[in-house]
């Protein structure tokens, strides 16, 4: 162990939870306890938010079992934020509380944007001569974060979203409805990841199987192709399963559904995309029954149908990452690369946070099909190996026994933050 | 074995499919195979429907791995119908297809509906002097059959949306929104038992914990009432979770959100209640974010997320109805009966199939809190055995692995149905 620096590691978590973010805490967490030169395991409260108001938890006073359980438990167990770090005085705050606890260590998982703030906070504390150590750790559900293969989070909603697409393609399927469209709206706001790896539902040399239809942001939309569509499918199957993404968007750039608003058609709408398409093929299609359904957050946080393999890197990325700051390195984050071999393999590399920050990784162009909704071989090569594996969360009285972190206070040490 | 009657079975399946109603079906196929008075057994394709067109398949060709797979595949393996049988003929032409495949068993698994047809099928049976009997066996997640204590089907259901419910519970609780209303809306038209099931989603000693609010068709919707309650939830916890039955009315008994329509304001409305309830916080609770999600049939065929008691009382009902027939029983449906001991214990019992037909449970007054908005203790001591251990659904390459039957016809020996 080289280069080592005594001191205090603080982890925090921001942006959207998902059902494995917690695996990367507890990757934090347990790396953290090999190395000597680590004194005290704080959690940042709410990410950078709760930081900047002193808000700490003691880390190490949680129970083994916790943090074994953190493993299994969806969400975020320190809170997220969704707030933007503003100017040199926050920066500045940040700085003077890792110093006045000693916070020679900081982990940061999240999305672009936390690893933008990450990028900042290395950036200043190099400026004001503090030396610290920063780490960013990926997540995010969307898939969408630049430099690394894949990101943890995102095998997880997929093997929820592909199992819940398969039972609800059963349920129709049983129903013998030849005159039925379902829409399945899933997140994913600027790029198709999610909706793509729906994909995998169908069963093999069953390319007849649903989803049928799945509509992509990076694809624009256009309600007579669309429809067209359906109707071809409802000629050829019992029914239409389409899958969306909630941004998907028009010709020009616009969302299709944009909330309480008028649509490209000048109607006016509540609701999603889903809405919207249901109501669409109910006034386009005669006697035709469209359903829609939208499982908003649920589907992220689906740690009871989570991927082994995403929940196994989300947990080694935070290994990582304490690996990584205690050999020296800084204003870095963990990113994921894929093996070249026939068989999956993958393992860590680090990446510079700047390259990471604000950047979108679209779905890539040539992994969708001909036909513009669906998707080809090689997404598919790429999405099987992200959902292999079961985590097996214990159930407790009939219902997942997922963990409460006791958050034992850190003292507070400054004045309170001056929001002047 | 007395009062034996050789011949051979036909198994049907109508209504809207759940997570064990194939378990029911596995039970009907393992039984019939011990009785020697069983020749053949026969599956009736999408229900009665099926069956007027003589569209039978034969189960004894399935492979036992097949079988097997049922106890744990979602949906409906033989498809069902809505249809409702009408009138003499329909009558007459159903004795006339069993007539001609020999079936003296017929055992139909569905919900108050498919009760009501099995008797009329009996009975007409017996006016036409042909010898059959007929067994019904309980399903429907609404758990609004009379009775039986409960219904195969409705422990699943409430398992999987408390799952859903905890883990939207933790992304919410993660987000530290002191601003967020969140509903969900499940399942259940008529009756709420489904929506007040999700009140298990709560864990112990945390009645703060969602979901906060439980809106039942059984309680009249007032719009003051509630938005006073989340006002009142919002001051107190960092969320309110509602969960919200689909078939909530106002007090002159109408649907609040009756699809593409006006509702009970004037307002005109797309989408469902949970839309209906998101627009009526946001439009009237200054500041708050609301969010709904809309599980749709998902709900009903998670099996990957199932009651292992639901799923073996729903196998236990499929083998008791073969047993009833056997010994000579007609014209009555399996029920489920609740042992009165401490310790639960649950076992079969016949019901006349015309006490069942058409009749409605509704969710008992008694077990509503007095804020018309929580169910008490009593709901909780009923609820809490159906939800208990959990069906070992195989997955493979990532995905469960359902079966599909092979379907192997059985030749048609009638001219087409005459639909004149």
């Amino acid at each position: 162990m080289e280069n080592q620096l005594t001191g205090n590691v603080l982890v925090a978590q921001s942006g959207g939870p998902t059902a494995v973010i917690n695996a990367s805490l507890a990757g934090v967490i347990t790396e953290a306890l090999n190395h000597e030169c680590i004194e005290e395991i704080y959690g940042g409260l709410n990410g950078i938010e709760g930081i900047l108001n002193e808000q700490l938890i003691d880390l190490a006073a949680e129970s083994q079992q916790t943090v074994r359980g953190l493993r299994y438990t969806p969400a975020a167990a320190l809170g997220t934020c969704r707030y933007k770090i503003t100017g040199e005085q926050d920066y500045s705050r940040f700085v003077e509380v890792c110093k006045a606890h000693n916070i020679r260590y900081f982990f940061y998982i999240g999305g672009n944007d936390s690893q933008d703030t990450a990028a900042k906070i290395a950036e200043h504390a190099k400026t004001l001569d503090y030396e610290m150590r920063v780490i960013g750790i990926p997540k995010t559900i969307d898939n969408d974060l630049t430099m690394t293969d894949h990101c943890p989070g995102y095998g997880s909603v997929v093997k929820n979203l592909a199992t819940m697409i398969r039972e609800l393609a059963l349920d129709h399927e049983a129903m013998g409805n030849h005159d039925l469209v379902s829409i399945v709206e899933v997140m994913g706001r600027n790029a198709g990841w999610i909706a793509a790896g729906t994909s995998i539902a169908r069963r093999r040399n069953h390319f007849e199987d649903a989803p049928h239809i799945i509509l992509l942001p990076e694809v624009a939309f256009s309600p007579e192709y669309f429809l067209a569509q359906v109707q071809e499918c409802l000629k050829k199957n019992k029914f239409c399963l389409v899958v969306t993404s909630e941004g998907i968007t028009d010709t020009n750039g616009n969302y299709v559904a944009a909330g309480n608003s008028q649509d490209s058609f000048g109607h006016s709408q509540l609701g999603g995309v889903g809405e919207y398409l249901q109501d669409l093929v109910s006034k386009n299609i005669a006697g035709v029954k469209a359903r829609s359904c939208k499982l908003g957050h649920s589907q992220r946080a689906a740690a009871h149908c989570s991927s082994l393999a995403d929940n196994n890197e989300a947990f080694m990325c935070g290994q990582e990452a304490v690996r990584a700051a205690v050999a020296g390195e800084s204003g870095k984050m963990v990113a994921l690369v894929r093996g070249d071999t026939e068989k999956y393999s993958c393992e860590t590399a680090l990446v510079d946070l700047s390259s990471v920050a604000n950047g979108v990784k679209h779905f890539p162009e040539n992994w969708i099909g001909e036909d513009k909704i669906s998707v080809n071989y090689q997404f598919n090569k790429y999405i099987l190996p992200l959902i292999q594996g079961e985590v097996q969360v214990p159930f407790e009285n009939g219902l997942p026994a997922y963990v409460y972190l006791a958050k034992v206070k850190v003292e507070q040490k400054l004045p309170p933050r001056n929001l002047q």
